[in-house]
């Protein structure tokens, strides 16, 4: 029998979210049934929520960043258990057959991976987040939270963390690397934190060095502002790679002059507008623009597994359900330190 | 004492070369004075030619794909000896003590490595390339031209042939690698020609089918005209790595769709206005965009090894210094299969 679930949903792209319930279909012989504790708000929600990005179907519920603990478990379950610490990340099935799929890319399954929110699932329905009180997913892909990392310091993870572990860890930085974070915000500050436990120097560049405080205490050794010219003109050719995790428009050219030889920038961070460089930026040092966004289920597990035994989460401020909206407009004023967490229990 | 060598000389942007003299040093310890038998005209010589680049310091004599036999050996000379067949690339001089000259990349020189021509040489010079009968070059940036390899079909190995070696081979191009070359002119050819010697899958991607049988003669299993949109919705996600060999402006985005996962689009040609993409095209499935120029000496030589040992040169024609201007005409107009080369005999 399905069972309802209180959410949050928005209804419109000019509306504020509205309190409601949803129906979530009783766990079939592979799915997982999540109480939800805490669910982190990324920037994607705001953009479905106010219709920046094209062909949102309203109403939705957001959120994909969710942390919770199992609650049922269908039949044939064996990798989740009742009681469980879980999360779920930005999508919730895929096509399993596919190249991608079948070498644990699943975020970039040909068929196209389900999102958790705004996209429709195998069963025909459209798929709701976790901006309610419980999620029910395919065992396979629910990860399991270990014991060392508190359930809301957790649920921005499966994003924002993912999103920044994924690239450092494909191009296997560490030890003796030279990485800029570009931002610091939800994403940034996750880079930071797992580029220094990787072992590699970290450098951020921001804006300005409001947060210069904060970036060396999560590790980084020196802190840029990317408003002062001098910035590029004394750093040139030094990092091994940069992560630019804003979705502000950047001077790409600007970045790349920053990288050594081989060096790549990694774009996390979509701007709206087209990037534009000259080639010469590139082929100068046998540079590198690349692009990347999560990373598939068994790398996931990887990264909660890394950031509980190098004591990481998330710095996050909760709020109730009733802040949604006041929260959203303190993303985009970047005015949050780092990740809001929503307390599911207030839904 | 200096020798005289004849040349034909480039003297302003708007008129045609003319045949004159230049002054060679005397071999210095560790300098070869190279009788030069052939030179490649490369787009670069172009450019530089009718003042498209910034700064060319006229009267300069192009050409940066020099084959030749060795004349003359200063005292300390052990890399070659006379007689022995060489040839000189795009660079004959860098500082051999930054990171980048330590690890053998010298086109990458930080204090700027010395271009073949329209640079200035250690000794304070105008450097000046192969349009002519001689050139002196210290030992460590002169490399052997193995037996197989008649050196006309040499010459262009030396821009043209490393430029697209250097990208396939860094990457690891080979068996079970599905490469693209943009463009089937000098350096596309040889892409052709080198990547299928590698034991990759090579497809041509060329404007027209004009080129196609010569593809296939080459070593490609296939050539689409990029002309026909059916060529971009056809091949979406399939290649492993694509070189675009030309330097007219491209659609990035379109040649991006045609990557896998992780796959890289390489820019060896360099288009004069910037190249601009949709961060989705990156991040949408892990793309790289790359740049590349050249190889360091090593590397070069090794591609001439390679060359060699697989029987692979330049498709030239071989043309009398007279004709070219004509010649660079034909170049603009891509009328030229697939390499002109001089005959310095001529000169």
């Amino acid at each position: 029998m399905p069972s309802i679930a209180k959410a949050y949903i928005a209804t419109s792209a000019t509306s504020a979210l509205q309190p409601g319930v949803i129906e979530r279909r009783d766990p079939e012989e592979f799915d997982v049934r999540i109480a939800i504790k805490f669910t982190g708000i990324c920037h994607s929600d705001i953009h479905t929520a106010r219709g920046d990005w094209a062909s949102v179907n309203f109403p939705v519920v957001l959120g994909h960043e969710i942390s919770g603990i199992v609650e049922a478990v269908g039949a044939k379950v064996t990798r989740h258990a009742v009681g469980d610490r879980v999360g779920v990340g930005c999508f919730v099935d895929s096509c399993r057959e596919c190249v991608n799929c079948l070498s644990g890319e699943e975020q970039y399954c040909l068929a196209g991976s389900v999102s958790t929110y705004n996209s429709v699932g195998r069963d025909g329905r459209p798929t709701a987040g976790g901006y309610c009180t419980s999620i029910v997913v395919d065992e396979n892909y629910v990860l399991r939270i270990p014991e060392g990392i508190p359930l809301e310091a957790a649920a921005p993870l499966l994003c924002a963390g993912i999103t920044v572990y994924s690239p450092l860890r494909n191009r296997g930085e560490g030890p003796g690397k030279r990485v800029a974070i570009i931002g610091m915000g939800g994403l940034g500050h996750m880079g930071v934190k797992i580029a220094t436990a990787l072992g590699a120097e970290v450098t951020v560049l921001s804006q300005s060095l409001r947060k210069q405080e904060d970036a060396l205490r999560f590790g980084a050794v020196a802190c840029h502002a990317t408003s002062d010219p001098a910035t590029f003109s004394r750093h040139q050719g030094y990092f091994d790679v940069i992560i630019n995790t804003v979705s502000a428009d950047i001077d790409v050219d600007q970045y790349l002059s920053l990288l050594a030889l081989d060096g790549t920038l990694v774009i996390v961070g979509l701007p709206s507008k087209p990037l534009t460089q000259r080639a010469w930026s590139l082929a100068g040092f046998r540079r590198n623009l690349a692009g990347s966004k999560m990373g598939g289920i068994r790398q996931t597990q990887e990264m909660l597994d890394f950031c509980a035994a190098h004591g990481l989460g998330a710095e996050v401020e909760v709020i109730p359900a009733s802040k949604i909206d006041e929260a959203f407009d303190r993303v985009v004023d970047s005015a949050v330190r780092y990740r809001f967490v929503i307390d599911a229990a207030t839904f």
